[in-house]
């Protein structure tokens, strides 16, 4: 199989392994079967002949199929990861966690293992972006494209996965058909709540901005949690939502309680249809947070938190002008917005026992890299509108979808505490297959559109880059029969299942939210770019950054609990990302196990 | 002095120390005065009170003055600053570099400690820029201003340095007629050429962009070494330079040899002014390179190398198509610049008898950061006008500025190796006062006063920062008694002198091209930009990112000789920073000692 090889230490330090090798077939880019192991760099070295640059890896070979001493020592000490998730869901091993938890040294090793770990799978800086299937300069320094994981396929491939599958993908309104439209509401079986899913879509649209004007691969955003969302795209934007006294926004005062000004009187750019009323059209940070109640809701009561905040600022520094005040209190409401993402959202979402910090400190002298960007793929996985439901419960009044939708007034008429209070109360929906309401299909069908045209490798590369065997049949992979069956007719081969198709039918993990590959690829994605903002850096994570103990305190305590019940007026309910009478022992509906039996 | 000392250690493993402190003045800002010791951050809590954030430093106490156990042992066993210069420059050590240079481990140990020493000086992320005297998260996200070192004096401090030196800074003519301007050439002392001139510009200004529309605090590059004076400022700059065949630039034959095409046949955009003749506007990487032929010839003979590495690349991979040999092109060069950057010119200006490397790899697994911004400070550090001659020798003909300027197609005419060998033979300017000439006149003077609109501190305040002794007194600084006299008078205190300034009047360090101000304030943010480019990685820094070992050797063998013997047609000389005919023991003119008497 193999022409010659030529393992040679070039550079003192740098194992560099490579080696020419032949394939079969002489048509096409070798590169194509994906023939290197372990993310291994495939390289072509003439029509029908390739290498594998194994340099700076753990492993080595002609294919880079060789774990090196330390990595083999490395991978037995470890466990795999569905144990590692076992050991740490599993209702019988909580009281090692509630151990851990209490203490604080061994709980903070833990957390930097896991920043490390976590992070450490992605290539940062990015080497790739959607514009080559091969190393750039351009993916590393052109921010307006969002970064790649793994590369395109190349356009010259047999398949559009490789060489593996059909010539041509399945038909996008069949897929839909068969696998992702909603026919009942399927409940979130770990009990999330709508405030949930309302938290996901309001926080990670501050760095999913894709820029479909410029195409599927380009973004116009900051590559990371800069809180765009709350305070607007720019500057120019940000001045139209400021008082410019005391460092606070500009709000209205409605039954005694803080809102945003409607668009008319700060000149924000928002997009609201015709139909809504002047007063209605809100500005937000976001210029489509109009869309969604529990959008205003989260745009709401981050200004207002911003406003307190910048309160207590002004007590303690009454010598800082508007402009310092306004910093400070920015820089303190991203703090904050971390801390509660990884304490409240992220253990949420990760289902886990042990109790995850926000920690920045640990990272200190580690080979850590305070720089991110946001992956195409990261973007895609994240379209989790199946925890949307179909209908929306305020108070009673159930609402359809259009007349929920750009009516952000119904959380001023219903009063923001009865609206927080149903948004917990108001089950999300299940994040699987035949759980896309009606409403957001056309998102889901443009998004799978852009996923092809974006040439997104299968969902067994992505598995296998985030050290997560690969799926061997259909079956392992759905963990059923049916679709597993109508699946292999339409991908013919389990290496050919496109990325997100493959997570939405994938078999949901013991006790979580997900399958593993969401879990495992979006992990070290979510993690890492929480933990390279630039305020856990060592420059700015101190509390002079946040005008000094007071801010950092703040900064540092922050939860859910406080963020509303700091700012409402009325009675606070407990504010939790799980429904209040959840029993997780109950019975939940799930799919009926049957497809549409007729094709489009 | 102190109200009340709170030192208490509020997060495990960070060190907080924090106090109140109150100042006797009560009208100003008291951070004005600059009161925190070694880069301890300086935050007020009242109208009259501060305290010194000593957090993740080295040092505590009420004004970060105490260092830690740890740093003095750090301290103690490494030599100053001085010394190391002196070791490292002085000919009666030269054995000693000798042999290090001649053993790999050892010499790639210091390498590395070099490095690392230099780079981490410097705040990266930065938390600075010129929008606030303070920290903010606009300093790391917004890239479209330069990052700062130390942020810009307050506002509302007593002086324009804080509290030191005039209310008002001394009028900026009078300082260009007393200290600036050149009345007669005086030569580089340690033997640089013009060649080494136009590296420095035509290097620099592919990160040196300042927007001076929006300001001078604005930049409108991608803050590093990105080659964009090569390739062009943005794709649609680039493919205007593009033949779209082998990944060549699109070049004219001229001679035998290649060059740069004209604008009309590119649709470049090139600034000119109207007097150049249509076909001596020629398309070239950075608009303004038109400037000067010696920016051409740099341009040149980029554009043939790389030409020259597609056709190498296109030998190695005919399976490759015109955009992967030009992207990967374009990766070899900007390799080969850095190489050639660190090993001929940093070598050149530093006057080390240690031989400098560019080995990335010595980096892998340290806490270092792959990302890079320009400082505000680093740009004006760099205007080493100077170094240009009054006169432009080619081959004999000596030309005047206004004949020089703007005029390419001298290059041509004269033939590329006779223009370069005059390059070589021609001696560079001292970069000292007295020594401006007057082509650059004008750019010196908006210098001076955007370094002023910037409210850059002091230039003890940056020796401070970079860990250099203050200087106590105006004969200290200039090493002489007339200037400093002259100086005292305008400035009153030593501290008042402003950084540029400062740095031109400072007396030269043992045998080094600068004094000590420029070469340790420069040298942080010269290495820190270098080997934090993307290229100096784990995951570019690989045999495949450069097309293979063929592309990789030419990037760990490129040299400043090699760049032009391979792309010259004729008799190639001996490419040097350094005139052919330098005795290091010459006497050397130097300025009459004599300054204006009259004011202006």
């Amino acid at each position: 199989m193999w022409l010659s090889t030529a393992a040679k230490g070039m550079w003192p330090f740098v194992v560099v392994f490579v080696c020419q090798l032949v394939t079969s077939s002489s048509a096409t880019n070798p590169c194509c079967s994906y023939p290197c192991q372990n993310d291994g760099m495939c390289m072509t070295t003439g029509h029908d002949t390739y290498m594998c640059d194994c340099s700076n890896m753990d492993f080595y070979g002609d294919h880079c199929e060789h774990p090196t001493l330390m990595k083999r020592i490395k991978t037995w000490l470890r466990p795999d990861t569905e144990t590692t998730h076992y050991l740490l869901v599993e209702p019988k091993y909580k009281w090692i966690w509630n151990i851990v938890n209490n203490l604080t040294f061994l709980s903070r090793r833990i957390m930097k293992v896991i920043y490390m770990l976590r992070a450490d799978v992605l290539d940062s800086p990015p080497i790739y972006n959607s514009a080559h299937s091969y190393v750039t300069l351009d993916a590393a320094f052109n921010r307006s494209l969002y970064s790649r994981i793994l590369p395109p396929v190349p356009e010259e491939c047999p398949t559009p996965m490789g060489t593996k599958g059909p010539k041509e993908l399945p038909d996008v309104d069949l897929l839909i058909k068969k696998f992702f439209t909603r026919t009942k509401f399927l409940p979130e079986p770990t009990g999330s709540n709508v405030l949930f899913s309302y938290f996901a879509q309001h926080f990670t649209h501050m760095f999913f901005k894709t820029d479909f004007q410029k195409g599927p691969g380009f973004q116009w955003g900051n590559h990371g949690v800069d809180m765009s969302n709350v305070y607007g795209k720019d500057k120019a934007a940000e001045n139209r939502l400021r008082s410019f006294k005391g460092g606070k926004f500009k709000m209205q005062l409605v039954k005694g309680e803080e809102y945003p000004l409607p668009v008319s009187k700060t000149g924000a750019e928002m997009v609201y249809p015709k139909h809504v009323r002047e007063e209605h059209k809100y500005a937000l940070g976001h210029s489509l947070f109009g869309l969604l109640p529990g959008l205003f809701v989260y745009s709401t009561v981050w200004m207002r938190e911003h406003n307190r905040v910048c309160g207590i600022l002004a007590k303690t520094h009454p010598e800082w002008d508007d402009e310092r005040l306004f910093q400070t209190g920015k820089l303190i409401i991203l703090g904050e917005t971390i801390k509660i993402v990884i304490e409240d959202y992220v253990q949420h979402l990760s289902s886990y026992n042990y109790q995850l910090l926000f920690v920045p400190d640990v990272l200190f002298g580690e080979p850590f890299q305070y720089q991110n960007r946001i992956a195409a793929e990261f973007n895609h996985l994240y379209h989790w509108h199946p925890l949307m439901p179909t209908n929306f419960n305020i108070s009673g009044t159930v609402y359809e979808l259009k007349d929920y939708m750009f009516h952000s007034e119904l959380v001023i008429k219903h009063g923001f505490a009865n609206v927080l209070d149903s948004m917990i109360k108001q089950r999300a929906g299940l994040m699987s297959h035949h759980n896309h309401g009606p409403g957001t299909l056309h998102v889901l069908r443009d998004s799978i559109i852009h996923q092809r045209q974006l040439r997104f490798q299968s969902l067994n590369n992505y598995r296998k880059r985030f050290n997560l065997a690969p799926y061997t049949t259909f079956e392992e992979l759905t963990g059923e029969t049916v679709m597993a069956a109508e699946l292999e007719k339409l991908y013919h081969d389990v290496d050919a299942v496109e990325m997100y198709v493959g997570m939405i039918v994938e078999k949901r993990r013991h006790r979580a939210m997900f399958g593993s590959s969401v879990i495992e690829i979006g992990g070290p994605n979510s993690v890492k770019g929480l933990m390279s903002n630039y305020i856990c850096s060592p420059q700015y994570w101190k509390p002079s950054t946040f005008g000094g103990e007071v801010g950092f305190d703040i900064v540092n305590t922050a939860s859910m609990q406080k963020l509303f019940c700091q700012n409402i007026k009325g009675k606070c309910p407990v504010v939790s990302f799980r429904v209040p009478d959840y029993d997780e022992n109950e019975t939940i509906e799930t799919w009926d196990g049957k497809l549409p039996h007729d094709e489009l």
